[in-house]
């Protein structure tokens, strides 16, 4: 059974207002909440029987609801919620932007509007092993509901930091990547195993102050090359075509320092 | 002014069975709307004045709606409309994939539910020169207004057909590509510019009788590609890597039979 206010409380987290208020996001789903689990103590559970069981080791001193399906629907945020719902604490990420490019290869986003383009571009940067998001602070918020689930876990392993891109990128000296129509084709450039690819605005494409801090303007070639294109790609489309061809062509043994997995911190820190 | 009975249909065009049966499907916003525009007749068209008058050439004789954006908002399927709302109608795709796949790349989505990720894959397909999408009877429907706005207006060149795939692909003699946990490293593998690339459920990947008719199986490699993944790709985004891989792979001269811009047919046939 879960109390009104709480469900109250949990609607209440939609908003980014409440969710910084309370410093606290929701995370529904035995995927997305099983893998935080791994790495940061929920503030609050409400599950069905089985999953609570299943769990009750991780859960000891967590104030928990044993709910139905049914009551899981009035409190969820989903259109069909699955098992359980958990309120995490939002973690306060660490290292700056010039440090960590320098060691490993990360992503900036400038502007990128859809909570759900948010959400798949963390899940796909966990797949292609890179910790750090730095986002302007106009970006959709990675704890809006749609950005979370969109993670599909991946948001247990990836820090997303807010900051002023351009201010940060000029402090930095690792490569720093743009893609651009007028960029040169990536295919046959050089990448490296470090620096900060910048991926912009599903409208607008990358800021004028963020793009004067670009020293390698790329550019993902259409097919034909050569046609005259209407087309466009998804921004969270163009960012897994980059970051494929930058491990393409640096893989692990040609020198990349990131950590190993057992070296690796959670934006929580170490559990 | 838009009628009662139009809101109606148009609401009611949300639904599969009645797209079915009207043979009708909705577009909203410039983009999506100007690019069905250049290749098919609307049935009907509602719009505010300045677009109205933009097109007025292209709307000979299409019954159409002059109208604020407090009345679009109310026939919209969008959160947000944008300008217009048309009806056009639902082609009649030609073609069967074993000549298709013969003579050009093509795509086959094995119960691919969401139909976001229907409509991104579309849109991809467009930018990799890919015309043709072969559908299990299952997936997701591509005139399912989500579908076909995230199709970004590529809906008005790629042609989406629905049909029993391992059916048709057991009678394909061209190569079948799919990706599996246990696949060859695609960046290890030659790849040919025509033939079938199967993407599955995501969920549930690639059935297995549609998985018995593959004759190359492909794999995506995580960073660092050693490591014990939890990590899982999102359905669209797999496809967008491994298209790009065929492309960078097989560039035009050597030897793609697909024909030129000028000589490509839209769904809806020549107009």
């Amino acid at each position: 059974m879960i109390s009104k206010a709480r469900i109250k409380q949990i609607r209440g987290l939609e908003r980014k207002k409440n969710r910084v208020a309370e410093g606290l996001f929701v995370a529904e789903g035995p995927k997305l909440v099983g893998e935080l689990l791994a790495v940061v103590r929920p503030h609050y559970v409400a599950a069905e029987d089985e999953w609570l069981e299943e769990h009750k080791r991780e859960l000891q001193g967590v104030p928990c609801d044993t709910v139905s399906l049914d009551e899981l629907q009035r409190a969820s945020l989903l259109q069909h919620p699955q098992q359980v719902l958990a309120l995490f604490p939002i973690p306060q990420v660490e290292g700056n932007m010039s440090e960590i490019a320098e060691r490993e290869l990360t992503l900036a986003l400038d502007g990128v509007q859809d909570p759900g383009n948010l959400g798949t571009i963390v899940r796909l940067a966990d797949w292609f092993g890179i910790s750090h998001i730095f986002c302007s602070p106009d970006s959709a918020d990675i704890y809006n509901p749609k950005a979370t689930q969109a993670t599909m876990g991946a948001l247990a392993r990836v820090s997303v930091h807010y900051c002023e891109l351009a201010q940060e990128l000029c402090k930095t000296s690792a490569p720093i990547y743009g893609t651009f129509l007028d960029g040169q084709n990536i295919y046959h450039q050089e990448l490296s195993s470090n620096g900060v690819i910048i991926m912009g605005n599903e409208g607008q494409g990358i800021r004028k102050e963020t793009a004067a801090c670009v020293s390698h303007r790329l550019f993902v070639p259409p097919f034909p090359t050569n046609r005259s294109t209407v087309e466009s790609l998804n921004v969270a489309i163009a960012t897994a075509i980059v970051c494929a061809e930058f491990r393409r062509k640096t893989p692990l043994s040609l020198g990349s320092k990131r950590r190993l997995p057992e070296q690796e911190l959670s934006p929580w820190g170490k559990k």
